[in-house]
């Protein structure tokens, strides 16, 4: 099998499992529920059928193993590359998020054939990224690293059912999410995702190397002013908050396009009281704030809470600025991102590395071990809709950039 | 009794009237509901204990009728001038919108003691101007100059009780609102109102003579971009919409505050999707534009169209432009506002000339008599909210002042 009749099979076990919905019609599938069993026993009959061991573990990761040459070392000792990404989706989603990383792994070992390596190969399919469920995200990676926090299993999702009996009315133990852990002789991990952005269609490129994924910053500033009568304040006399939100909103934008790897993004703004002839009293603003340097970040971060403090004060209005998140940034594994560089350039395609805006499992894996990451161009930066899409041939140069990573890797691991 | 006194008076009667509301603890009292009813008799009674023959027409407005010395000709035929405002308010009000108009009718005729003037006076307190019960405004006005089209009484409340039964149930017959209208001999229409604004506030002057009532544009302009990932969208490559919004946004206040008189409103405004995480794909900016001179207002609204769709194309945007409103302004007599200035200087006031950024009934009256209007300072320009309020100097000297006018249009009506 070729690896572009292999892009073909990806592609259809993609929308295929995409099928399995909580709604008919669309595909929103959370943590555990019953489509995410209907794609544990589809990716299990597969996995078994190219040789794995399948365990879907005490967090509802779906793993297979695939074993390494036969050597004087036992299986779950050998040394293992793990390669995976998450099952679970945001409501009415696309059908690559996530799903294609784990798909992809289990489609390098089936191009494989039955050729054995000097490590193990472990697919894993993580229960819950997106944090739709239970509004915290990460719970399959954290189970993978051992960081599930006790206090995580008392949270309750909108039926108001516990983490801990939300896992047990699957049929799994909580007390075995010790056995979740990745073992010691973890190599690292390898997660494909599509790119979520425009990124790599602009540059008209296939793939990318992860180089680090952006922190985060997030707070709302809340300018008030004094609400009025439309037709009775003139404009001097006017303490208009949502003016200066509108203000500020520019500098922020502004401030950004100025930054080189900078984003930041108002996407939600509340307006009191929200009336066509009231001049609005308040103007609640959210802005979140990413750049792969941390430093960078917090200085921007800074600068707009400083602007907004003095466009308030010009215009006599009060500011107040509440932080909401304050997130680092994740470096990949720089031995992995070069190995997966040079795969990249043995695929036949140009090596390019980038910034990943989104968070992603490989953040939290990394707290363990060297992971890296690869971005698949997508149509039009559109994701977390239905109108997600990946070429085939995209995914052809994943898989064979993929194939040539499993080379490079076990090199390493020789010298 | 002297003015101050009487302001004193009048200052109780409001807030006296105010605790005659829908629900206990606020002033919520729309057209035609019991606190109305309770409204009509308290004036009622001080309108007959001052002289005044008082009647409810049949759209609800209560008429208190002064009569003018005896002369060959009948009272009823008599050269009268109206003096009013509404009895109606907004939800959760204040004591002196509209109310205030009515009472200082009444005051005024009060502290004529028995002096019979060359012309009848007649109070009108309009059942509604708000337009809360039936969502259309000035009802009562519209009753008073025969303009009540017919399908009006069609009309239904939130109830889905029509305004022709309502008028029904409170006691009145639909078919007598003919009666309603004022006399062909009506000389005209005088309006004391609070101003609604900070403007005498600011200037320091108890009192302002209306010339005009600004013309009112609105309009929604609806910014559509491209919705996508907070995190993975560099900067260059959004179609941001509500960043295009912001960009208008500063434009309307930039050029409502560099044209003389004008005012521009953003009180309202939507974005979608609407996550701190997502650029936003569209943003709706409700926009309200007012100035007295009719010419001036269409200019700058159409220049503010222009620019959205300047901002728009700039950023790869569309830009729809909805029209919501375009009420033409209304001009007080000049005669009747000349006599209005003098008597503010006779009663030792400077004389002070304004816009009204609101409408008010005289905008309706004056189709069919010489209208003007007084308005009195109110405190940080509060209204429609219980925190509305009038100093009892300035209602004093609005007394003064009316006592003033009233010589100043006898003695018109004598050249």
């Amino acid at each position: 099998m070729t690896s572009i009749e292999q892009a073909g099979e990806v592609v259809r076990w993609c929308r295929q499992l995409a099928k399995f919905s909580e709604s008919r019609g669309e595909t929103t599938r959370r943590f555990l529920t019953a489509p995410m069993r209907d794609v544990h026993t589809a990716l299990a009959a597969w996995m078994s059928r190219v040789g794995m061991t399948v365990r879907v573990d005490a967090m509802g990761n779906i793993r297979g193993l695939y074993p390494p040459v036969v050597s004087s070392v036992p299986a779950a000792d050998a040394p293992r590359l793990l390669i995976g990404s998450h099952l679970d989706t945001v409501p009415n989603a696309g059908a690559f998020d996530g799903i294609l990383g784990v798909v992809m792994g289990v489609a390098l070992v089936e191009l494989l054939g039955d050729r054995r390596l000097s490590f193990a190969i472990e697919v894993v399919g993580f229960s819950d990224e997106e944090g739709v469920r239970f509004g915290t995200p990460f719970l399959g990676s954290l189970a993978l690293v051992g960081d599930v926090d006790p206090s995580l299993l008392d949270l309750r999702d909108e039926q108001g059912r516990s983490l801990r009996t939300v896992i047990r009315d699957f049929g799994l133990e909580p007390g075995r999410l010790p056995d979740a852990k990745a073992p010691a002789g973890s190599m690292g991990y390898l997660e494909f995702h599509i790119e979520q952005g425009p990124v790599l269609e602009n540059l008209n490129l296939p793939l990318a190397v992860v180089d680090v994924i952006a922190g985060q910053s997030r707070a709302t500033a809340t300018f008030t002013g004094r609400a009025g009568h439309a037709g009775t304040t003139p404009m001097k006399l006017r303490k208009d908050a949502l003016a200066g939100a509108a203000a500020w909103m520019t500098e922020v934008e502004r401030v950004a396009t100025a930054t080189s790897g900078l984003v930041a993004t108002v996407g939600r703004l509340e307006v009191e009281p929200g009336a066509g002839n009231v001049i609005p009293g308040r103007a609640t603003v959210w802005v979140d704030v990413r750049h792969p340097s941390d430093d960078t970040r917090k200085a921007a971060f800074e600068r707009l809470k400083a602007t907004a403090t003095e466009i308030a004060g010009h215009r006599g209005l009060q500011m107040s600025w509440e932080p909401r998140l304050d997130q680092a940034s994740v470096s990949m594994d720089q031995k992995i991102a070069s190995m997966l560089d040079r795969a990249v350039e043995q695929a036949g395609f140009p090596a390019h590395r980038m910034t990943s805006g989104a968070g992603h499992d490989a953040m939290i894996v990394a707290r363990r071990m060297p992971v890296g990451m690869m971005f698949l161009r997508c149509e039009k930066g559109i994701s977390h809709h239905p109108g997600e899409n990946v070429r085939e041939d995209d995914v052809a140069a994943a898989l064979e950039a993929g194939l040539k990573f499993l080379d490079e890797i076990g090199r390493a691991g020789r010298e």
